[in-house]
């Protein structure tokens, strides 16, 4: 239990009268003023957004917000069905699937955005290397590559589009650009950008540090799992989704 | 394992060319053109929300985001220190606390003023046995009272303007009302209506149905979780709350 | 913020030479000398066990560590897939399965019980209303029937004979069987006693409140998810999974 | 969703007359024959334990359960505080603790000496570079040291004694006394070996996989939080935590 710098936090405050987040009156100046979208941000920055950052943030959220029958929303289903009374539960056990394996793809592209900015005139040459390495260990390039989507996702270009329509500066996008352009180079042929990639990039444009660049998807997420809680509250699946996989996952003697 | 209803989503579909979000397509119709709030409410509904049903969602969604020190982001904020690299994990520890002590209060007021619209002309009889039944009991009436704001919650009023403002219908905001002026009668003083019975009475008017309003709060609060996390990540509370707790729960021998 | 009773704590205490659980000496008198259910039961009685205490809850917690696939130890394959460097999120995951639907019971058959010991002579007669009750309103008697083991679960009678054989009152248990001869009454014809109907007996025998029943079976169940991450680990199930609910959940356009 | 080698599933099995576990007959074999971490070893080995493999396990199980006042036994008390229904929840909360901070050094440290025994012969050479390695970048070696515990955490000879009173082989025990050696050179004074140093050679000599030796102490640690929420339902604390810690983080204006 070390006690080093003394703590502080500048995030909420009231009185009898008034309530304040990150200074500004919540009923004077941001009930019924702002969008859930601005308030996140001015959580985020200390200070209101601008009409592109929060509709760049908006891409981000609406595109990242549902995704149909994943882990996450399995998972969603069979704890509200165990649980339903306890709601806040199966949110929070479909967002514990919002790791490493599909989110955490979003972090580190946007290392290589952040490592190809720091480059200056040697951009490309970083983004080669990147490439390079990948290519060379065999390992995916995080932020490209899809299963279906191909030869192109069709959210990539519409969100990168959107955001710059928005008049965020472009570099990270750029740097994307620069990125995937060494990636088709290396491999020899076209590997699409992803939402994920995508994702990093307009992050990266409105300034969402990465340490809480996984908690936009969180957020996002939240809303569409609670979507499923609605769908699984009407037309039950959860039983069905235990037997398929009893038949999916067949017993074999242990060695 | 009963097997009954044939199971079926309605949520989302794809294919190599496109991504549909509850037959709307992503990138055409929802992608920059669509906000958060609304397209939750898509997920939710089945059909882009009226502007009036959006903003109304907005301010519950904003009221509700943040706090500042509660259980649940102080909790967050343990766990954030615990497992930093997993912030999912924060933010599912943190909501895990969006359940019934808090956030349920908004549920069963929201029952309340389902029994009172069903109630039709008998409405008032209703609302006064609900008054009744809890002043007899001592128990308190959900979406009534708060500790600090007196005599009123500076949040209840505007919300409820603002979603008239926007063109609600009001009926649930009119029941809200004739409980208000029960409860103040059985009372024999002005109690206030706090924040969560205005939002049970807001999101009655947009229909979301009661099995999820808690998941409205779910959604809202990982928002300003997410922001207690970047401020830990800059200015770590976490050794300091330990000792706090430390220094405020003393050991005694156990009887 | 409510401020009652001063608080204080038992549990733990500790210095540069010693640490002390509960008043005992974690070195000289707990390590190597008692095993993981003695310790647990130490924790919650503030008192060693005696060895019949600690055989009857090693029974319960043998009892429910395992029941294969189900949907917690799906939930918590999927987490485990989707973030495989927080094995703690996927046993959390899994836990938070452990709930009303399934668990649940074994709380709700352990307050029959009490119903029906406090009753004293009257016993028999309570025992017949709880079953008349469940008959009239076609609800299932919690601690009764089983999809599978018919007539009989297997581990009931186990369950039972081990529990008496190493010394327990019986009260509890014999309180089980009074239900049970009215359930077969009511319902004209033999229902099972469950293992969680069983579990509920023996954990009254060994006076584990109520309050915290609903905990021997998440510790119980933890160890067997860890179980399922191993096998996860060596064998991923968690692609098959998805895929095969996947097919079973068919989209359809929402109406 | 890559659909790879076939899955299979060891773990469980059952019919209308009997139920296997690991191949075991549980009704006939283990319940009232073995204890709860006989079970555990059995699920994870797929063999029934020595005496020795349990009573070490135990040692570990027995002195990872109960820290007192800790992140994660204050999370799981304000969510218990916050979702009192939902045990299951309060619980998860705090398992969700158990991550990289505090237990990930056990897997750091068991990481060290399996470096340790596969250098043979050189075996001291490789403790010397661990050693000098974080001496140099001055990062704690993961498994030594403790703020309270000076000279020696009391903890770890116990431990060690015991399990080789029960016949382990040593192997691990010796590679983390070579550790232990190499540090003291290194750092020119005695830093001790901490309780999940000793964790981490115990279960390595149990052949407790690296990848769930992390699951270990969550099944520990859940007894314990069990105890705590045992103790906040008689003396809440909840409020008193929330209160100390509001005290404890003033509000700053945000820069």
């Amino acid at each position: 239990m070390p006690n080093k710098p003394p703590p502080k936090t500048g995030i909420a405050r009231s009185d009898a009268q008034s309530i304040h987040v990150r200074e500004m009156n919540l009923v004077e100046e941001l009930i019924g003023k702002v969008t859930f979208t601005e308030m996140m941000l001015l959580h985020f920055y200390g200070r209101m957004p601008t009409r592109a950052e929060a509709r760049t943030l908006d891409v981000v959220l609406v595109t990242l917000m549902e995704h149909g029958i994943t882990p996450s929303s399995i998972a969603t289903r069979l704890i509200y069905h165990s649980a339903p009374d306890s709601l806040q539960s199966a949110v929070a056990a479909g967002l514990l699937g919002v790791g490493s394996t599909y989110i955490g793809t979003m972090e580190r592209c946007a290392i290589y955005l952040d490592e190809i900015l720091k480059g200056a005139e040697r951009g490309i040459e970083r983004a080669r290397s990147i490439a390079e390495m990948h290519f060379r260990e065999r390992t995916p390039v995080h932020g490209f590559g899809h299963p279906f989507h191909k030869p192109d996702d069709p959210r990539t270009q519409k969100m990168i589009d959107v955001a710059l329509e928005e008049g965020v500066s472009g570099r990270h996008i750029e740097a994307l650009r620069i990125l995937s352009h060494e990636v088709d180079e290396v491999y020899g042929r076209h590997i699409t950008i992803n939402a994920t990639g995508a994702s990093a990039a307009l992050l990266g444009e409105i300034s969402i540090p990465l340490k809480i660049m996984r908690g936009v998807a969180v957020v996002s997420r939240s809303a569409g799992l609670v979507g499923h809680i609605l769908e699984e509250s009407g037309t039950p699946s959860a039983p069905h989704i235990w037997e398929a996989v009893n038949q999916a996952i067949p017993y074999q003697r242990f060695e």
